[in-house]
């Protein structure tokens, strides 16, 4: 899939001031370009030093010294794009990695596109799409099973497990045409039932793939959680301990909180998108009202609910509507105030709704580790394993594998209607189709495109 | 100045997300710990490999692969520190790049203090204390004469000036001293006269480098500018222009700007810290007459002021004020709204005040490439030559330059009021001294840490 490529330049590291920043080249005139704009102790040309060696100088622009830096070489196809490849790792200020950045320009460079450098790498063949597309959830990730999922997706997890499939599929989409087309030598008859064992155990291992797809959007966006409760139950002293600091404003008047805060938190590895809501009552104040509606709204949409029981009083009206609403969902309770004298036990609940429940106070910060251990119980069944699981994260592939499955369920009903065997292979083909689509191999340059323009700049 | 040193590792790029990451350790255990964290496609340990080169791999913990991943190997003494160095570049994710951080302290490196990496480098005698100095205004540098006048420190320019005074210094001390221990073959009548043509020609060096520290200060930190005006003369609208984006609320309304807003902008390399402030006139409301306040205080602490004067419209005794307030300062004028018909003119303003004078339109955005033009005379003397300049942009310099400038001058006291040949080498001796301070060959601990603990972390 090679092809003849110009020279783009990007920084990869972030805009800001830090300690270095990096200045990245890739194509055919990386080399000769830095050739012009380098000045180091020796006289010997970069262009002419062993590929994956590091050499101290100067960033020059004709007379003019830019920076003080180093200079890594990485001849293609060693390198990431599979291109000849420089790095210039400069001071990490604002001005001056832009100042070099025009410089590669001035000689020669063009800016690259946002995943610009991983398109290369996918075009040059370096890695297939999956794994390009784990390169940015490997920086996106927020947890340690976040990360862990990725970077077996980096290594090609997804891409072998779609390649048993495809392998499958073409095997006997192949073997059918070719029967089909020497009826005299090949014997088809009663294809249908041995096609179905196969198609089966794909459809299988498709939807164990499918499975890990909700395991795998929670690791990587995190859980949705919403805090509800009647007003003045403690859910934004919750959210303050969970968040560690004063995110939301807390007072002893029943809704003080009208607008939804949200705030990514992290508990023993677990990523939590955690958001406060106003106390569900009766609402009379407007904005208040807005706020209750809101509130209930979040709490359909969410993955988690923790539903906050003021335990230092009776349940009332608005506790009851809160436990019909939550009835069917994910759902956490917490009795807060056990730091006061408390009414409601979790046996009275219990009668009510059977959910986890766990006695906290948020004032004394007591409760919160139980609730860490039960959270991690809900979502990643004791513990997550890695070791021949690979998670589906991205709703892309997510969508690819649903299509594959209809396609090879639409097989099944070819074979069960004793259809002809030409009709098995077109949807064979259509299955083939769009696994391939997953790992890039049948994909449009429309959609290439539109995957890695999505990528940060400067990788 | 070598020293035993535990090895300090730190995360050298931002913590935010970004293509590439980079963690950094130095030290004797450097090439030791990454050998027991790295995985590559070869067998061979990288510490046998050679120094300058660069490895692609993963880093792992025990089984679990962190990232995949580049790593640079420099062997001390040729590294940034001048101890063993390895630079692991790894995804730009925050999560990622900070687990990484964690394994590589978790097989023995400490967390690096800020600056740490370049207070090595200085212990090592890898750069002198004003290089030093030089790395951080590298990176904080924000405009093209800032960058190059911390380059040409960053070489030791500042080092190299210093040196050819103190080394006057020490030899003429050296000689009185040898003269006073060994009267009987060495003369040292009349040395007073010679030693006055020496002190004299280094008090010029002093001065001369104690001149650029203004421009120094204005190349580093920006033109510290601040616009006045009678209300509603355009300001904010001028603020505006020059910012390129709505930073100021502008109405009709005289009066509407109270507070005063701050922005830093670039005009062709010229950095501007430029400052909108309340119209000046007599104010009824009280939070009107604070704002005018603050304008009159921060224009009496400006490196420039733009007056900008309404000229549709009469001066009135507002504008008589504030001909008054600038008359001793840097200023600009500008004749603004020359959109409208124009009741001012620069031959009128010329008869009340002497100052550069520019007709734009804040409206129309014309003008501006004048007010340019004007402040680059006004600055930087038309072109900043690099040639041989020095600019000392440091206050800690500039102090210790000072110092050395009025011990030499006691000298000088000394010699004209005859004192024994002693008195010279005691404020000689400070001189050297206070000079010595400014490359760390005379300086204390304390001062050293408290100079690198400035920097960021990672560097």
């Amino acid at each position: 899939m090679g092809y003849k490529s110009d020279t783009i330049a990007a920084i990869s590291t972030a805009m800001t001031t830090s300690g270095i920043g990096i200045v990245r080249m890739s194509g055919e005139e990386a080399f000769s370009i830095i050739d012009r704009i380098y000045r180091g102790k020796k006289e010997k040309k970069l262009s002419s030093e062993k590929s994956h060696t590091i050499h101290y100088g100067y960033i020059v622009d004709e007379e003019a010294e830019i920076d003080e830096v180093l200079v890594l070489l990485m001849r293609g196809p060693h390198s990431y794009t599979g291109e000849d490849t420089v790095e210039i790792d400069c001071h990490g200020g604002v001005y001056v990695t832009k100042k070099i950045l025009e410089t590669v320009i001035k000689y020669g460079a063009r800016p690259a596109e946002p995943g610009e450098f991983s398109k290369r790498a996918f075009l040059n063949g370096r890695m297939d799409l999956s794994q390009a597309e784990a390169v940015i959830d490997v920086i996106n990730s927020k947890n340690e099973y976040a990360l862990k999922s990725s970077v077996e997706q980096l290594k090609g997890a997804v891409k072998k497990k779609i390649d048993v499939i495809r392998n499958d599929i073409i095997y006997h989409t192949a073997f059918i045409e070719t029967a089909l087309d020497d009826p005299e030598h090949i014997e088809i008859d009663g294809y249908g039932k041995k096609l179905k064992v196969v198609v089966d155990e794909n459809l299988l291992r498709i939807k164990q793939l499918l499975d890990t797809a909700d395991d795998g959007r929670v690791m990587r966006e995190g859980i949705k959680t919403v805090i509800v409760g009647k007003p003045n139950a403690g859910k934004s002293s919750l959210m303050n301990v969970l968040v560690g600091e004063e995110r939301a404003i807390v007072t002893d008047i029943a809704g003080t909180t009208r607008d939804v805060l949200e705030e990514n938190i992290q508990l023993q590895g677990i990523s939590l998108n955690i958001m406060d809501t106003a106390g569900i009552r009766q609402a009379e104040d407007l904005v208040e009202k807005i706020g209750v509606d809101k509130a209930k709204l979040n709490a359909g949409q969410a993955d988690l609910i923790i539903y906050v029981v003021d335990a230092s009083l009776p349940l009332d009206e608005n506790d009851y509507e809160i436990i019909e609403m939550i009835k069917d969902k994910n759902a956490i309770i917490l009795l807060n105030k056990t730091d006061l004298s408390t009414v409601i036990t979790k046996q009275m609940l219990k009668t009510k709704i059977e959910k986890p429940m766990i006695e906290i106070s948020a004032k004394e910060e007591t409760g919160i580790h139980e609730l860490e251990n039960t959270l991690k119980d809900m979502f990643y069944h004791g513990n997550v394993s890695f070791n021949d699981q690979v998670y589906i994260t991205n709703i892309r592939h997510k969508t690819a594998l649903k299509a594959a499955y209809e396609s090879l369920m639409k097989v099944n009903d070819s074979i069960e209607n004793q259809m002809p065997e030409d009709f098995f292979t077109i949807d064979l083909m259509d299955a083939y189709e769009a696994l391939g689509s997953i790992t890039g191999e049948t994909i449009g340059e429309d959609l290439v495109n539109e995957i890695f323009s999505k990528f940060c700049m400067g990788k």
